[in-house]
This record gives C-alpha cells, structure tokens and sequence, in this order.
C-alpha cells in the first residue's frame, strides 16, 4: 500500500468509524455471537498473495462488528467505562504514525519530553501535592493499565525494602541469600475490595498477599485502625508488611479509603509503599468538589488513575504518579552498552524504560495532550459532573421504589449499588401471616431493625437470588450491559453510566427494565408463596 | 468535538501523515534539540477552555516534529528497526475506535477471537511446531513488547516450578514458606548476549539470574555444552535454574543459539523452561530459507517474536506463542465475583487476562490481521529478502575494505558489525619499523596470526578507540542513525537497515561516510605518529 493507496482507504476507514460513532446507541450493546464464531468466517491462513482494502475494510463490518461489545455505546453501563473520544482517537493515529520503541530519550526526545510535561500538567490539574511533579523527586508516567502500575509498584517496593535493610552488605552471594530471605516473609496488603491485580501483582513479585478488613459498617472502605491491625498481625506472625494498595473508588462501589487515617500511620511504618489505585474515580479529581481527597497524597508514594476510564483518552492510557523517581529507577534500570549513549550517561535526560517494566513504548501522551488540549480543564469537569448527576438521578429512582429494591451503595462517582428486595418465601409466609408484614419494604425494614442472625442469613440468602435472577433476566434481555458482583456476602447489581454518550434517557430506561424484571419475577415468586399457602 | 469535526479533524491528520511518509528520507534522522527543549514552547499547564484542532494540529509540526528521532527513515540504521506500515496504522485506527479493556471473552468476542486467529496464522506461517497452535495445549497471544514477554514466562517458570515441587502439600503457611525458600534459590539463565530483558526478568521475579558464556569461538551463541556447564555448576552451589532464555538473533550480532543440541538437554532438566526470544530476527521465519531453526523449538516451552520490528505492525505487537497454555492461565488466572460470568466460567473461552500480568488489552491483532491480509505471505517474504540482501550488499562493501575495517560478524538478518582498524600507536612504529608492517591491513593481518596475549590487547584497545571516535563521528555528523556495543571486549559498530523505506542508495552512501570518516580518523592519527617518528 503505497501514500496514496493509504489516503484512500483511511478517508475511508475516517467515514466508517465516525459513522460507527453516529449509531452506536442503535447496535445491541452486547454481541449475540456464541464462542468459536468468528473461526469459520475466516481463512485456515494468511493469503499468499495480498488483497486490496476494500476487501480488507469490508470484513470489519461484515465479521468483526458483530462479535464487539461496544463499550462506548450508552447502552453500556457494565464495570467501569473505557472512554474514548474524537481527539484521543486523532492521537492514536499520530502515535500509530510515529511507530517507534523509544525506549530512550535519544529515541525521540519529543516522546519522552512531551510526556513528562502532560503529566506535570494531569497532576497540577487534580491538585496533586507538589511532591508527584517531575521538577522535584517525582514525576509521572504513562503506563498501559493500572494492573501493570501495580506490579511496577509492589516490585519497586519489595526492592526498596531490600535496599534499605542490607545496604550495609557488599554485593556477593551471601547478600543474595540474605535478599531471598526477606522477599520470602514480604506481605503486600490491600482492601478485601481494593482490585484483584493487586493480588496478582504479590504473585508475580512472590510474596505473600493479605487482605485489610473493610466491613459495611465502615463503608467498605479501609480505616486507619483495621490497616494498623493488619499490619500488628501479620508482624506478630514474623511477616513483614511491604505494601498497601489505598483505593480510590473501590471495583465494586467505589469506596474511598480513610486516607487522611492512613496518612498518620506513615511515621510507624516508614518502610510500607503506601500507593493509591484511582483507577476509575481518579478522574473526578478534575473537580474541585473531589480535590479535597488529594492533601493526604503527599504521605504515601504513589497515585494512579486510567485517563481510559473516565478522562476520555482512548486505551490505554495509564497516569502514575510517583513521589521519589529513583524508587522506580534503584529498582529497574539496567544499562548494556547498547542502551547507553551520551545523552543518558548525563543525567540530564528522562529514559522512561527506566521506570517500567518493559523496555519500548508507545506515544501516548500525544492523545493525553489532544484531549486536554480539546476539552480544556472546564470541557473535561462539565464531562464528568454530567456523569455524577445521571449517577444522582439513577440512584434516586432506585431509592423511590424501596418496595422492589434496595440501594447498597452510591450514588459515588456516578455508581450506584443496589439489590432486588426477596419475595417472602412460603416458610416467612407461614410465619408471619398475610397481609402488612409481607410486604417486602417492610421485610427490609424488619431486617435493618431487629432481624435476629439466622432470619438475616435468610434473608441475605433470598435477596442474593433473587437480584442474581433479576440481574441476569436484565443481560440476556440484551437491551443494556450491567455487572453484578458479591460484596460481603451481598449479591449487588451495579449500574454506572459514564460514556460519553451517557444521558438521562438511557438511565430512566434502564430503571425501567430493571424494574419490569423485578416484577416480572416478585410476580412469579409471590404466585408460587401464594399458591403454597 | 463532534463526528463531523472529527470528519474535517482526521481527513486533515491523514494528509498529514501521508505528506510525512512521502517525506521522512527528506528529515533529518535524530534530531538536534537539547534535553529540555520542549518545555519553554509549551504552557505551564492545560489550557482551562478547550481549543480548536486547527491550532492543536499545528503544533505537531511545531513543537513535536523537531524532537522526534524518525524509525521510519530510510537512514534510521541504528538498534534494530520498529517497521510500521499503512496497514497497520489503519489498524490501529480501528483499534483506537473500538476502544475497550477487553479483558474477558464477554468484554469483546471478536478482539479476543480475532488475536486467537491471526496467531494461529502467524504460527503457520512460520513453520512453528503443531505444539503452539490453540487447536492443541498451546496458543498465542499478543503482548507489548519481548521484553514484557520474558517477564511474563519467567514468572510463570517459576511458579510452575513450584506447583510441581510442591503439589503434595496443602495450601498452608508453611507451604507458602517452603515456596519462598525455593524461590530464593532460583536462577534465570540466558546467554550473555541475550537481551537484557532477561536480567531484568529475574530481578522483577525476584530470581537470580546467571549469564551462559558465548564466546567469539562459538559465534557468540549458546552451545548446549556451555548451557549444560552451567546449570551444573549452579546445582552443584545448591542453586536451581528454572528459566533460559534461548536466543534467535541476539540483540548485539544476531547470534543464533544452538536449538538443536540445546533440544537434546531437556530431558535432563525437565523443569527448566526454555524461551525462545526471537524479538527482531523471527520476522525472517516467513522464509523457507530459515525455517530449519524452527523444528527444535517442539522441545522447547515458550516463543516469541516482535511483528512490530521486522514485520510492518506498528509498534507494539508481540506475538508470544505457548506449548501448553495452562502453564500460563494456572499462574496468571485469579477470578474476583466482578469479572466472573458464565462464558468464562464454562471454559469454552480463551480470556487472555490469564495469560499476560495486565488486566486490559488493546485489540491490537487488528493491525496484525490486516499487514498479513495487505502483504500477503510473498509479500513478507518479499520485504525480508530485500533487506538480508542488502545486508549482504552492506557487508561486501565493509569487507572489501579490509586496510580500514574488519568484519566481526554478518551479514546476519541484515545485521553487519565491525571495527574500524587501528592506526598503529608510535610505541608499535618505533618497535616495528615504518614501511609495510605498519599498514593496518598488515598489522590485523598479524594480530589475527601470531599476536601474544599483550599485542593482542593493545591491538584491541586501540581499535576500540579508534571505532568509538569514527562511529561518533558518524553520529555527529547526523545523516544516519547507527549503534555501537561492546561484544566480549570488541567495541562493535553495528549496521542494520531494515525499515520499509530502506533502499541500496543508503547502504552505499552510510558507507560513503564511514569511510570518509574512517580515513579522516586515520589520517590525523598517521599524522601524529609521523610527527612522532
């Protein structure tokens, strides 16, 4: 494919993407397809010969279309969003354009160099304290997912630990030993909610992993007392705690850890990474209503969020923050010859591979840098306020039909939580006579009051199925994509609404599903009761 | 902005990028800007109102253009390359446009679909033993980049180790206390020549890592005798190897390791897991010409090579290849309430998230899919010769120059390396006589013959220094982008041109300056020995 063959086919390739984009609302959000279709659409191998574009483009809508779960669609409303926008997409097509591993900066200075500026701009932008911007100790990178900043993290961690306890040792086999020794008592803590890559980052780095506590009644989130606990424990037990994962905006009902709790324990434990997985609800940071969750920040060592969740740049985009950058580099750089040059032996220069796990990169500030170049700072709040009052708005229909559902959680950071009240089942009917007391707002509220333990295992047990029932009537309708998860026991369903496409019609015709599902099995249920009693 | 600004937005950056490629052998490879440039030309932070593309555009050729360093150049000759293509970058186009985390089948079917496809063609193509396609044990899987992979296989290593050594015992604290004692006694092997990412891997898995000699008497790669030393030496210090990394086409001079007898090891060391890292040189597999290197790797466990270097996918696309996938998945795979559905957990699909350490990915075998769809199989083949043929081209040139240069190894996959011939020092004049003897062809001629260990030393530290100041002076001089390293003692300047714009005229004229800057170099420093004289 020659220049000109290309300006042909991606004018093209422009007029089918932004038409995909013009009726997105209208395909099903979730593909129909079983698993294993797409194997027989296609060839055994790659031609021998080349084809032209045109039959290259036409497969996409042909094959790939119907196998896609669109993510930006409205209709989306499934475990967080992955947004992209128009100048996040134009950034895409630059990088693609200036393909190149640059995993230095005479690589292309402009790579590395724009890049280190973007993120100083994304950190004053959110009211990071000072101590994360690159004119200092810190800086930012951008990385692909918050799951890989994670391992980035609670390696440079364990390494750091290391570091500082036998840094009285020459470099021998003796000190090797020694090393292995203390990885093998390393524990990396986080929430019972915090994000599972946190666990598969202690796996991958060897150590042992614990869970920190965080019950309903501290709003799922960890408290300074239940992360000191867990820490006494685990020393009594001869372990040694490295990390903490903090969260911001917990996967399952974006609960926000004490952080400003935290924050005090730093001085007992000068040695515990504390780094904070903003994944999702980090963006809203761009708000000034949000920012005063940042002063604590400037405690801990490192802050990350997904501008591919929530800030519009197209995935993956991954913001990570780090308070001193040699704690990155102690840990990761490694110099052959044919890696170094002038320019890196200096000192002067930021070489990126330094601070990761892989080696090359891709260009991905360019689409940072369009985004909030396009939206500007006020562009990108109005965006997410938009998102945070459909969250208040979905929330408050949830709450005014207390006899169907009950909410669990939000509305935070545009998610709400809630479950299906359970129909009394034949055995409560028997119990507690017709009439009032069935009525299933007053079986809540019986719950919440004086339920003694065993009536509130049933009632949990009941609740979790129904919601099960009515969550996947919802999915397999197909109309919209939600996620359900289990929270201490509770079966939620989860409803966030944050694409860009997000409006108020979509999320009143989401309630409107979940409510004719609700009915439609309370409507069975209390028939079968009724008919048993 | 709307679809219809981004219409106007993206015809406009297609131009552009179009008018780029038509004019990149008109750029200066690397380019002239200090560290720091880019900061003084842009502001202190986002702007607070959004802005138009107009001005955005207009400062990719302002303020980016002026730092990049230009893979794409037919005079970017330096590391290895990061080919990109049209196709591949309308690829990337439709992957940025379907944006999404895709972490699980259900997230997406075709992206997830789709990549399990095109790796089995990739597979195919390149003659891979049965073993490593998905309709047995095995399959493939994009990753970022080698380096990504390495790390991801010797994790898995390690803890594949473990589940063997330790399948008798139940899940305990004192199980997770024997695992860590095993774990402190690892040793990741690779060849000295092997890319670094390995080094990096053991330290990230918390693992030793020990170097495999290759000397210049084995062509710098592996023999099977060399690996068998030293696993044994490790055991025989009560270490244990459980990793190597074999090398196809090592980053220095593209060495290749002994597959075949390193194939005849295995069944000695059952547990040690054997990578192949093929990062730039796989690409070359689509020849038949090659594919004799692929039978050994049947013995092997794991395969990798970068479509992004040599294979016209824009940058990154990894494809990593696995005998048994379950190597992987009973590492990588944990599954929180949230991301578990009944696709998943029928286990009739592949959810990569268990076969790599980040939790979302990119839809990158869209671009895969349409290089090998754009190219077709001769057309590969057809891109790869050209290059090894000028290779062989670049190589002639060097060795007919034999009173300047001497050839270390190559052409190897288009890689030449050299040194440049001392002049000899005024010592080496006074001891020798003028005359005849002291022409550098005579005198490599000597030190390839009869040189005591002394001479010899002095004879490479003087063509050391002697290549490092010519390759500078190349580099200086800004017309081509080329890399030196030291290969056991030999500092080598390395020549590969291999992107797509690559042409014969640039291999002459890249000799045209060394040979300009070689005689300038040898000319002041006769000059200065005739003075001494």
């Amino acid at each position: 494919m020659d220049s000109s063959q290309f300006r042909t086919a991606a004018h093209s390739a422009i007029e089918e993407i932004a038409n995909y984009y013009d009726t997105i609302a209208e395909r099903p959000v979730l593909p129909s397809v079983s698993p294993g279709y797409l194997r027989p659409l296609l060839p055994d191998g790659p031609p021998e010969e080349g084809e032209s574009w045109d039959k290259i483009q036409a497969d996409i809508e042909k094959v790939i279309m119907p196998g896609l779960t669109h993510w930006q669609s409205p209709k989306y409303m499934a475990f967080f969003p992955c947004n992209a926008s128009f100048p996040g997409l134009l950034g895409e097509m630059y990088s693609g354009a200036f393909s190149a591993a640059a995993f230095n900066w005479i690589c292309s200075p402009a790579h590395t160099e724009l890049e280190t500026i973007v993120m100083d701009w994304v950190a004053k932008m959110i009211t990071l304290p000072e101590c994360y911007l690159s004119k200092g100790e810190g800086g930012g990178i951008i990385q692909g997912t918050a799951s890989e900043v994670v391992v980035t993290a609670v390696v440079a961690a364990r390494e750091r630990l290391i570091r500082r306890r036998l840094a009285h040792m020459p470099e021998s086999e003796e000190k090797l030993d020694k090393a292995a020794e203390m990885r093998g008592k390393l524990v990396a803590l986080g929430s019972e909610h915090a994000h599972s890559s946190t666990q598969k980052a202690a796996l991958i780095a060897g150590t042992r992993f614990r869970a920190v506590p965080a019950p309903r009644s501290s709003s799922f989130a960890v408290t300074a007392s239940a992360l000191r606990t867990t820490i006494d424990a685990c020393i009594a037990q001869g372990l040694e705690p490295f990390y903490f994962t903090a969260t911001l905006g917990s996967t399952a009902t974006c609960a926000v850890d004490d952080f400003a709790g935290i924050a005090t324990l730093t001085s007992d434990y000068p040695d515990l990474w504390i780094h904070v997985d903003a994944a999702y609800a980090g963006s809203a940071l761009v708000c000034p209503e949000y920012q005063h969750l940042c002063a604590p920040l400037a405690a801990f060592d490192s802050f990350n969020f997904n501008m591919h969740k929530w800030l519009l740049t197209n995935f993956d985009c991954s913001a990570f923050f780090i308070k001193r950058r040699r704690d990155l580099i102690d840990t990761y750089s490694i110099a052959p010859s044919y890696l170094r040059n002038e320019f890196s032996d200096s000192g002067l220069v930021t070489d990126y591979r330094d601070w990761q796990i892989p080696l090359g990169r891709r260009f991905r500030s360019l689409k940072a840098w369009f985004v909030l170049r396009s939206y500007g700072v006020k562009g990108l709040r109005g965006f997410i306020r938009n998102h945070v009052n459909l969250g208040v708005l979905f929330h408050d229909l949830v709450a005014g039909r207390k006899d169907l559902f009950t909410v669990v959680t939000g509305p935070e950071f545009a998610l709400t939580t809630f479950h299906v009240n359970p129909v009394p089942s034949s055995a409560d009917a028997g119990g507690g006579g017709g009439g009032a007391a069935n009525r299933p707002d007053a079986r809540h509220e019986a719950w919440t009051n004086d339920f003694t333990r065993d009536a509130e295992a049933k009632y949990r047990e009941d609740a979790n199925e129904i919601t099960k029932e009515v969550f996947e009537r919802v999915n397999v309708q197909g109309e919209f994509f939600l996620t359900s998860t289990v929270l201490c026991g509770i079966y939620i369903i989860r409803v966030v609404s944050a694409t860009p496409s997000a409006e108020e019609r979509w999320l009143r015709r989401v309630f409107e599903v979940l409510v004719e599902k609700a009915e439609e099995v309370v409507g069975e249920r209390g028939g079968k009761v009724r008919e048993k009693l």
